[in-house]
């Protein structure tokens, strides 16, 4: 197993991404690319003294920032190290990637260099709610409007990513919705509905409101990239705010401090469910290839954990049965039009 | 001050809506009118051992439910606690009213009874986010489309709102958006962002994410009614796991249950922040008189406040000055049919 990381383009990149790289080879069973700038890479490893002498290195200063539009990656940043690793994957020098840069820019890379799944309409960034237990929501951003089809789409990709990562024998997906019933929602939510209930691949258990998503209402919830972001912002900041509440309690005074004490390992529980650190990264499923996208603000240990979940991604066949199941799904004449459809997030800025 | 106190269609009504009326009565200086089964009203009143000679009850029994369509107001249920209840409202028999029943149809019926202020294309519902400091959302779940200059409006008549109500000098209005960037969204976002820009009478910080609103990041939040009642019900699911989670750590043992007393007042003080019953009611903006939609599953203390809410709301001069601002931003020609435009939430089923 070859791990190709991106070092550049996080808020806490490089530092933090090559810290996260040498923990996580300290734990797993795999080899490690770096890409990024070599002069920086070095000079980290001998501040933090970390051996680097097990890793390969990749000399790519040029790091595709925040601002840059997605297609930064493709033309005026060709020379990136998001480009360069992207490029090491789809020509199978490394087996899975991982990135903490701008989330645009890696989808249409991905899209453009590694490509599609064959019958794929749009690839979707799926991520795992901060929650007991997990729920898979795609798309979290990455198609800011979206057909039924995709959703179906994405339902399927986001089921058999749950059977086989999280071993749950038939993950239920629900519908993102403003309503329970099956007339709430726009024309998509009221198409999506019926494409998603008649799916027979699919268990599908029907329109999910906003809060029943902490409530164990379903594994896998489908919605538009924009309303993704939003719910997924939101449980962010909520559980943000949760931790800070929470650090405000027990640092108020003496007797609250020695309360915290009292219930430390609970309290260390909860930040285990709400920190986002702990969590990985969102594969982007619909890839010919692993990609994984880790949070921009990722630390060292989210960048480690987004590596154990990028080998687990790439051990697990997901992308072998999403290819299968989207070859019993694909008309015969209609694949080479659907291959040519418009390049996913390249119109977004 | 008279409040007219719709007392059927919510989960937990009427009991629940009366008692709320009744501890409003001891509290507040305003006379109220209980619309609603009489019978079950009176019967409440024994059990409870409530005095309600003071009261106003006017018979009417039907409740509209849930599960029935927006138009149920106006057509199905002309006989229902809330056509009387708006009707008298209309008519001047009141001067606010409270209800806790079907959102879609106070909606509706409002719109169609009451009549919205004169230049205003579509009422919205503006919720108070259970955050502090607190962040006024529209829409929040009315009009699952809108416009650019319907978003417009909310802004201004929300800024109003925030203004008169929490005494802010010139409260700032975000745009709900999936980046902070000006390019950032659909068309919608995109339109919305230049036309706030130009308000001249709006205080616009730009576009909002969904995870800096429980940041102080802005006092009004505008957005269509879809992604408005994704962002406030996933704040609400989020808010709740987390008093669960508070509830679970603190009783999970004896330490943990001693550790939870040394610091119960500032729990609690969580508690109130989160707490929906805590916050009132939302008032529907841009109806010609005081219209207050309590949540579904108000329980009497949160009748209570959306009852101190709806008398603040009448007493603060926020329909005038929405009227007088609207007004300003009126063209002479196509304030007709402006009036004329369909009717909010009568097509939403």
């Amino acid at each position: 197993m070859r791990v190709i990381v991106d070092c550049m383009g996080g808020d806490k990149a490089p530092l933090e991404v090559v810290k996260g790289a040498y923990a996580a080879s300290l734990e797993y069973n795999a080899n490690f690319i770096l890409v990024g700038d070599r002069a920086e890479i070095l000079r980290i490893a001998d501040a933090e003294e970390m051996d680097l002498r097990r890793f390969d290195i990749v000399d790519a200063p040029l790091s595709i920032e925040m601002t840059d539009p997605p297609l930064a990656v493709m033309k005026a940043k060709k020379e990136s190290s998001m480009n360069v690793a992207l490029t090491m994957l789809a020509e199978g020098k490394g087996d899975a990637l991982v990135s903490t840069g701008n989330t645009g820019a890696l989808f249409t890379g991905a899209t453009l260099i590694v490509r599609k799944i064959k019958g794929i309409k749009r690839p979707a960034i799926a991520s795992i709610l901060p929650m007991s237990p997990p729920v898979l929501l795609l798309d979290s951003g990455a198609n800011i409007s979206v057909t039924p089809a995709y959703l179906e789409q994405f339902a399927i990709m986001g089921s058999i990513y749950m059977h086989k990562i999280y071993d749950l024998p038939a993950p239920r997906v629900g519908l993102l919705n403003n309503g329970a019933e099956e007339t709430k929602g726009t024309e998509l939510q009221l198409e999506s509905y019926k494409l998603l209930s008649d799916s027979p691949s699919l268990n599908f258990v029907g329109n999910i409101e906003a809060n029943m998503v902490p409530k164990d209402a379903c594994d896998v919830l489908v919605t538009d990239g924009f309303t993704g972001n939003i719910l997924l912002k939101s449980i962010e900041g909520m559980g943000k705010m949760m931790l800070r509440t929470m650090k405000d309690i027990f640092y108020s005074d003496m007797l609250a401090k020695i309360s915290g004490l009292l219930i430390k390992k609970k309290i260390n529980e909860v930040k285990a469910v709400f920190d986002p650190n702990e969590h990985g990264g969102a594969p982007i499923l619909g890839i010919s290839k692993p990609v994984i996208k880790a949070h921009g603000s990722s630390n060292a240990k989210a960048v480690k954990n987004a590596i154990r979940q990028a080998i687990a991604y790439a051990d697990s066949g997901v992308i072998y049965s999403i290819a299968r199941e989207t070859k019993l799904f694909m008309p015969e004449t209609s694949s080479k039009k659907t291959e040519e459809a418009a390049v996913p997030g390249a119109s977004e800025k």
